[in-house]
């Protein structure tokens, strides 16, 4: 797996993970937060589909390779302080592992906050 | 400063902190990503401004207390693992120190990536 240019100048934390946020590229709603560590970055740019790095499994997840979800990727953009990504996509079906479009489905002081 | 309901809900990491994504209500730009503390939530619940907690200099921060480009918040979603934040904002000005309008401004294999 070739490590596109650029990849080691990021601001990869302790862990050599840094989070990626992953936006809808046409109407803009923010679909999930997950990480990536330098193998799953490699692998988004090179397959142009989302692979993040899951901390609870502590292993590569290529989104969407179970469920058929999958995301294409059509730009990652980096902020000025070169440790978070936004990970532009279209995406298949549902982000959320609950069925939802997108995680971030529940408003604050509307809907309860417990984890699902 | 009263705390409303459900914020103590939230996954505070173990620095009493959580990330939260700064999103443009209407466009869908998304803005920044910085953190915060209960205190800087109840601050940004309350007066409707955001209110983040910087990390380098250990203190509260109020968003465009200096500049003037302050973000008037319009909502503030959760997600299904209660640990990010995505604030909605009509921002009044640039979200970035450089000056540009979203700290997103830089795409990875076109931009260089060196911390500005």
């Amino acid at each position: 797996m070739t490590k596109p240019a650029g990849i080691e100048a990021l601001r990869w934390d302790d862990g050599g993970l840094i989070p990626a946020i992953v936006q809808q590229h046409d109407s803009g709603e923010v679909l999930m937060v997950a990480w990536m560590n330098r193998d799953s970055l490699a692998r988004t740019l090179e397959s142009k589909e989302t692979w993040f790095w899951s901390r609870s499994r502590q292993e590569l997840w290529h989104k969407g390779a179970t469920s058929g979800n999958t995301q294409r990727v059509t730009e990652v953009r980096f902020d000025c302080d070169t440790d978070t990504l936004l990970v532009l996509v279209d995406a298949a079906g549902p982000a959320c592992h609950t069925g939802e479009r997108t995680c971030f489905f529940r408003v604050l002081g509307r809907d309860a906050v417990e984890p699902l």
